[in-house]
């Protein structure tokens, strides 16, 4: 295993340990459920059409997760940088075809496993169940928050509260990207400071 | 044990059998943890500013979640009618303080279960652990889905798409719930057909 890759399940390793406690037997044994792969920019995790998709832990880089319109229009459904998992999430569980697209915004290193072996890991160890159970409900809680944006907020309101939540986040985001994620026009962006 | 919240635990018994295999006496073990709670129209399962909530599963009847802003405006989070579940997920998860309220659309009949329970039984019963958790997969995709519909859709766009989805749900909302659910106006809805 290259020396870059071994990075990644070091991160991996830490990311588990914030929540659950792995023996190290544990830990090698659903790390060998995992596989490393290196993007680069622009270059494609998911794409629509896609028949069987992973999930994709986040080692290094930054990702988006979008939807394009029939007019070819982009909606951001979900960003991911260091630390966070992304993927397809209605094909990786529903065992769907990609609706998404999802592709590097930077150069990126992953880790990725598939839906079988996810629930094979999480049915093995019963602290990666646990550990995916609180996930999925931060996830979710993230998700509300952001409905409530949409619905509440003006777009100074949603600009002001994307930065206050994802503060190192918003400086590698380009503006028309962020602007999509928004649901915001690029002009009334750049209007807020950007 | 009044008859009434006999009939809530066999539909909860039934919900789990949709996903998990429970023994008779795990069952019986989880059931333990969860109490009965008969609501009116209008009555509060969860008020903004409670000290500790807890999750509900609806055995009957219908609830609204929703955030109240500074202006008194309302807007609406979640729906959860029969064999749904609900609670201000932030607050639970989190043991925050209340920031949304829930109330009932029609009279409820509920059972409720606190956040330590929840992780209790979780912990002793490894399928309920992955019973939750597919839960709140499915519950995530149901949100990406609705903050697509927030993002790409016109009102007529978003109507439609709910009546798709939950074409029981629909007729049993009052309109003026619904309009700020799909975050339009009452007007907007009308003209829509409703």
């Amino acid at each position: 295993m290259e020396k870059k890759s071994v990075e990644s399940f070091k991160l991996l390793k830490k990311h588990f340990d914030e929540i659950i406690a792995l023996t190290e037997e544990e830990f090698e044994y659903a790390a060998s459920y995992f596989r490393p792969k290196k993007l680069k920019k622009h270059q494609f995790l998911v794409q629509e059409g896609q028949q069987s998709v992973t999930e994709h832990f986040v080692a290094s880089g930054l990702v988006k997760a979008y939807y394009t319109t029939v007019e070819g229009k982009e909606h951001i459904l979900q960003f991911a940088m260091e630390n966070w998992w992304v993927t397809d999430y209605h094909a990786f569980y529903h065992k769907a075809i990609a609706s998404t697209n999802i592709d590097c915004i930077e150069d990126c290193e992953l880790l990725y496993i598939s839906q079988e072996d996810k629930d094979h890991i999480c049915h093995e160890i019963h602290k990666l169940e646990y550990f995916f159970r609180v996930k999925s409900n931060n996830g979710y809680v993230a998700l509300q928050r952001r409905i409530l944006s949409l619905l509440n907020q003006d777009a100074k309101g949603r600009y002001e509260e994307f930065i206050k939540l994802y503060p190192k986040l918003v400086q590698r985001i380009p503006k028309t990207i962020l602007a999509s994620y928004l649901g915001v026009s690029r002009e009334t962006l750049s209007r807020l400071g950007r």
